[in-house]
């Protein structure tokens, strides 16, 4: 650890050359306090060597692209990481040594990685979620809320749409809603969920949790979650515009981190709620 | 054809007694340049004898209800009829002797009832649709024109919701809807529709169309159709707050059909699209 | 108190003769696990002796509508009041006498008619709010805590649409969710707040509270409150369809209520939020 | 005019550096069936001589940002410009001479401009709007047209929303669309637009045209309008995502041009509504 929080936060970014890193580089460039100390990619990649704001498409930022992730974590404060599982669990135990901050925002972690994770949280502070939107996580801890609150004369349904490219329905964060609104309830999922209707579906079942989804031009991705009862309808939604929101609320959940205990964080943490 | 344009148009509601019957009542007795003229239930009925007005919810209007519909058409203007095919066959034929106009909002009539509203309409104005609300029908026809004038790059995708009760998906209208978008863009509606999508969906096939359903509430009726493109959507929707918009939209084509050559219209030509 | 939680509670409602009383009634007729035990009108009243369910539309209930509150109400649970201040102060008095639970939605409310209510709480148990809709209670609820939590990148504007027959704006409703961000900010609403925007404005001033207003139609009460970031919103809306949620309410209020000790709540504690 | 239609139509851009004209070269780089043969800059520009591909963010295309428009024309099948007045009315006559298509995005037009692109049209084939959206254009051609078969008893409201940063309410587009609107009822819209609610207004005035606006965030511009009637409600609404959407309609309207006769046209005509 090597700054104080007076002075910018010295911030990583691991797979440089993907989509994602290149939105995280720019993310860094452009936030207050903070600067981008390293950029990380895999042995061999053509782009080692190069600037890391070229990469990004902006102007020269003085910091090269490096397949050593060793002594750039060690001058470093936090390291925002969207790869791949095998690298991921490489990265935990370097984070862990360099006693920075760990943002994981990889996705398809099996068990045994996120075993090697927590091992890893003893000694360091990682933050890990499926979706890095603050606006969404703070969507799931209001939808849990509300289904808590109001009883089964209000039906839920969730509704997404996305682009026309996607090929899986509902969408991650569909079901991380649904998830939500299910632990609300105390039900489970499951059992509960309900995907599609067509022809005689009959009438709805109390206390099902319905999907509906849309797909269609570029649509980055807008979610709703609707509690329909007896004469009123509340509707808590959430439109993202592009997809900067993930690497934003990576940067945020870094800053977040810093100052906190050792441990295995979730967005819920971050947001504080 | 006993009024002038000048004065009230006389209306006659069959079906007096039902839900939709008592509905017409109330929408007669509440709008301007109209009077009920006549009130039919079927023979053996309790309520025959009994006053519109009183088994509408409304006071009396000095209107018995009758189980003997012609001498009642005789001396009405036009009768709005929400009952069975049966009945809808036998009031058309009465309907055309009486020169009135015949307002047909039953559902589900046979190709053989069709004909003889066809048969009847060569000496009497009929007015049918499946939907007789103005908004829905309008909508329609703004799909059609849209489906029409963009492209395959815009993606379209029918959306609606309604009440927890409802036993069948998509909803009629949301078909409706469908197949003015099919044909807008001359296609078939059963070649390109999309009723459900979950799991490993694939991308989306350009050309379909996509429904999807929400139920739950009391919701009356909510569609939308989205014409989702490169970077832009278009998004026309329709919200009904109760069912009188039905009632509303058939007292509206009585009125249209008055001085109009006999002949089998339909909304589009009370809407004038 | 002459009910045992196992038994129906029982419910008098005032005002019996209003608009808001009649729905009171239904909505006591309706629920279940209650019944209505009283009808009060002010004296003189031409439907004082009448049957409260007749009177509100439904089939006799056997309650007469009464001008004498302090018999009725010693054999009831709780009392459902939305009638004017001065009345609500003198029921105040008899619901406490009479240890029987006081559901007051009158509006208008002086500090010295609360004052009033305050000191009867002390032996009675009084539930109170300027909206007893369960819906936009958690709707306010939310907002307050997305407020608290979201810092200024985030925008705040609250959209309300009501029938054309409204004559002020912006709705008192929108105004309690403006509020209810205020709150969670930490800023006055006063000082924040900005109702209308034409012409040359200029750039958004950061940390207000902007609001905007539709009328039109029919329509029963909208409301959403946006929450707009850097490339994310978040939105929280609420749909009415008819006023019958403010009896709902009310209702679940008494119940609410039936079993806490002596004090004056408000539609939060109902809520439990 | 040098290409036949089966050939790539071969696009000139002016403008070249700034933010539209970026975008523009981007837009005809990635359509099918279009090709960039120039890129214009005022004289003395330092991006003169620049690869126009580079200059927009893409790899090189081989066309070198010139000062003299004239040669470049001679060449080239249609210009896409949305620059200032006064350079428009230059290059409508350098587009006359050369018969390319001239598409006009630029605003501000004086009614002197307007009179030269006028006398230019005899010769050549312009296109211009304020608005060169497809489905803004689209969406106003349904407004009149809903504006036209819907009676008074429909309330129009017009709906917008924008970023922060916007400096003027309602947005262009919004009146535009209001426009739309007016001109479907065949009034003024100076006499029947409301811009502003707040305090006491009043019952809403049969007849008025309202406005609300929303600011925040980064929205790119979201439009709706709504029309609200007796218990149902049809809203007409456009999103857009990014500011392609322009680019996108300049191209399709130069692609739509190059076979029309002379003439001025609008988006109406490019959209065939």
């Amino acid at each position: 650890m090597s700054a104080t929080k007076d002075s910018a936060l010295k911030i990583v970014v691991t797979g440089a050359e993907g989509r994602m890193g290149r939105m995280l580089i720019r993310a860094v460039a452009e936030a207050e306090g903070c600067t981008l100390s390293g950029a990380i990619e895999r042995e061999g990649s053509h782009v080692v060597g190069h600037d890391a704001g070229t990469l990004a498409g902006l102007s020269p930022l003085g910091v090269e692209v490096s397949d050593d992730p060793l002594p750039i974590f060690a001058e470093a404060d936090a390291v925002l990481d969207f790869t791949v599982p095998k690298a991921t669990v490489a990265f935990a135990e370097l984070a862990a040594q360099a006693r920075i901050v760990h943002v994981v925002g990889t996705t398809g972690l099996s068990d045994s990685d996120l075993e090697k994770l927590k091992a890893a949280s003893y000694h360091a502070r990682i933050v890990r979620s499926g979706n890095m939107s603050l606006g969404v996580n703070l969507l799931a801890s209001l939808v849990r809320k509300v289904a808590a609150t109001l009883g089964e004369e209000f039906d839920i349904e969730v509704l997404e749409m996305h682009h026309r490219m996607k090929v899986d329905a509902p969408s991650g964060t569909a079901l991380l809603l649904g998830e939500a609104a299910a632990e609300g309830r105390q039900v489970a999922l499951s059992e509960t969920r309900v995907s599609t209707r067509d022809g005689h579906t009959g009438a709805r079942r109390p206390g099902d949790i319905g999907f509906a989804t849309l797909r269609g031009g570029s649509v980055v991705g807008d979610h709703s979650v609707i509690f329909a009862g007896p004469s009123e309808r509340i509707t808590l939604s959430h439109h993202a515009e592009d997809r900067a929101i993930f690497a934003r609320g990576a940067l945020r959940s870094a800053q977040w981190a810093f100052d906190k205990p050792p441990g295995l964080y979730g967005m819920d943490d971050v947001l504080g709620v």
